[in-house]
């Protein structure tokens, strides 16, 4: 069994560097916060006995050396960036439960046949630059290292810039390393598990995404002086297409959801009717049929409410995953180390994105999850206690050690 | 007559400060370049013998002097503040515009009864720091000044810190200054000249405004794991209102326009669904009436439509003014000179806030317009004729002179 203290107070003094405003954090990727999580949490690896590697796209891998030199490392972690308003464990209870294990694993000095590696994937959110999980998408070969590092921020700054100005962007390629498996740990974001009251997620399937990126365009005008029947105003073209947006959603329930989290308004004037208005559509459903057809029909519509509204209409894919299967084996391993340790559990899909969804293509992988707080998350209320956060750990421990062999 | 190239060439020459990214300006208010475009308009005006006063909201008041020494001044102005995606003409025509008379007169060789008095009000267009026409409005009594250095934009700067910053807060108190009459000219940024084909357009009404900050309250969740029924979306709710603020607008036709220009989305990121959204509604109608029933009809239905959603709503009030009718006095002295001078005119109310409609509160007061190609303003692609300028600025001439008397 993990030490649930431990791991409960590295969790807590990760959060202090880049705190939020209301309890929460926001380490926002390629930040300043983000480098001096990253040096912590190097330390405590190095600290644990581990050799840090580090690629091009700043992904950290903390190596614990096995016994057999020809076997492949069991790879363990998730991602320590956050969202503006991000909670104290999405992403970090995954690398930091990870670290538990090789420091369980050094306390009873067991050696595992396969290494074992810690990993921080860089810039899993996808807040600052689009798409999510941008750097184990690169790892897998999705997208190409130079493509990635043209991203660009909000303030027009790019990924690969900021990669180097914050100091972590390594020499070695990125997705040379090959796998024996994988796991991550993660909150479940969702309300299901505290809801049905099972202390571990054994994470089956994913939800597939598309993130689709509309522009409209009208004419910026004066909002006193235009009549009604001159303007060509794209915030009411928004709001239309937002209403149709979330139609689509509701008429796919119930595994199906939409919404737009990011919109921006130009020239954003009080007295100014918007001329451009740019805003990411977030579909999502684990049935790829259900998800292409929310896609289409936002094709289909939004160009049309906008063409009637005299108004330019662009959409472009910002980010997009198929629906998952996990692998059967490893999510074999994860039901069995729930049971053997007597923890209620349950299979779930998850509702969020994550590096495992990526890594899944080229590795064995699998995920653990654990409830959430009212299934809040992307909040910096987002809570879990500390009894959730150890099980879920406890589950890892086992389900890395069976695979990884003793 | 005035000389319509001498105007022209200072239309142009001040367009270079503050130039905008499509042909048109960023001047905005207590900006570097708001500075540099006030040190331009103080040079022209020592040039043209005038001196120049200078009050606690950095309102520039440029004398030339009458014959008689207890005799009010006449005012003539506008305001050299722009759009962040402005025109060359809105406001700075009505600036340089009574420059132009004052050089003119110089240039006759006319000395009139009344002192002249040429003017730039501080932030008239109200994009950076709201309300609208502040300094005007402080000027009449309508705000105190210290309520005004305390407005903040959107990077929290202060209005008084700022002024400060750019060096132009004077020392005079504001409102101090009595004026025996008050003219302003102004392009049209509506329709209705151009398409009548009248060179002048006479104003005798201004059209009322409320603006309207919504602040809608939902809670930040993930855009993939929250299901639909477990949603507070701000930004949903948003839609929806904007909606029904176009319906409000709709149905309150023909002299009524309804808007939001300014939308601010937290944290607006791809999958946060908004927790708080921010944004306003401009409403304005020249019939009391129309105006305030169209604000009590957004008071009623908006906390209604968030209700309904699980949102918070909160209203405030970030701007207002009543329809205002101008002087008959003034109004005649202008239509008498369109008549005298041989240009087509119509009497038109005016689309757009303007501090002539604050002045007129404390003085006669009356505003001088002219066309502008499509109606367009608040747009970089604002545009006028040469022809169109010297005949408002002809008309202004002549008003002022006959109500200055000679
Ligand atoms: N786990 C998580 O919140 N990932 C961010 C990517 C997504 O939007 O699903
Ligand atoms: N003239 C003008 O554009 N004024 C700005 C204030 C308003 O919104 O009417």
């Amino acid at each position: 069994r993990v030490d649930g203290d431990r791991l409960w107070q590295s969790l807590m003094e990760m959060a202090e560097i880049g705190p939020g405003v209301a309890g929460g954090n926001n380490r926002q990727t390629l930040t300043d916060a983000d480098a001096e999580g990253r040096a912590l949490f190097q330390r405590w690896c190095e600290a644990a006995g581990c050799e840090m590697g580090l690629d091009r796209m700043g992904n950290m891998f903390a190596r614990r050396e096995g016994t057999d030199p020809d076997a492949l490392p069991v790879y363990v972690g998730s991602h320590l960036d956050t969202q503006p308003t991000g909670g104290k464990y999405d992403g970090v209870l995954g690398v930091l439960g990870g670290l538990e294990v090789v420091r369980t694993l050094n306390d009873l000095g067991v050696k595992t046949r396969h290494p074992i590696v810690v990993v921080n994937w860089t810039n899993e959110e996808g807040t600052r630059f689009a798409p999510a999980m941008l750097s184990s998408g690169v790892f897998i070969g999705q997208y190409e290292t130079d493509w990635a590092y043209q991203r660009t921020d909000a303030a027009g700054k790019r990924f690969g810039e900021e990669l180097e100005r914050i100091g972590w962007k390594g020499e070695e390629e990125v997705g040379a390393r090959k796998m024996h498996a994988c796991f991550e740990l993660h909150i479940e974001q969702g309300p299901i598990l505290e809801a049905e009251g099972r202390d571990i997620g054994v994470v089956t399937h994913g939800q597939g995404q598309w993130w689709l990126q509309v522009t409209l365009t009208g004419r910026d005008a004066h909002t006193g002086s235009t009549p009604m029947a001159m303007r060509r105003d794209a915030g009411l073209g928004m709001a239309r297409i937002l209403e149709r947006v979330n139609e689509i959603a509701m008429a796919a329930q119930p595994d199906a959801v939409g919404a737009a989290g990011h919109i921006d308004v130009y020239p954003n004037s009080r007295n100014v009717i918007p001329g451009r208005v740019v805003f990411t559509v977030d579909f999502r459903s684990p049935d790829r049929e259900k998800l292409d057809g929310m896609k289409a029909a936002l094709e289909a519509d939004a160009p049309r409410i906008a063409q009637e509204m005299g108004l330019g209409c662009e959409i472009e894919v910002a980010g997009h995953f198929d629906p998952v299967t996990f692998d059967e084996g490893c999510v074999a391993a994860v039901r069995g180390a729930a049971e053997r340790l007597g923890y209620s559990h349950m299979d779930i899909v998850s509702g969020a994105g994550h590096d495992a969804c990526w890594i899944n293509r080229v590795a064995p992988t699998a995920m653990v999850m654990c409830p959430c707080v009212e299934g809040l998350s992307h909040n910096e209320a987002e809570e879990i206690t500390k009894d959730w956060a150890r099980a879920g750990t406890d589950v890892l421990l086992h389900a890395v050690v069976e695979t990884a062999g003793v």
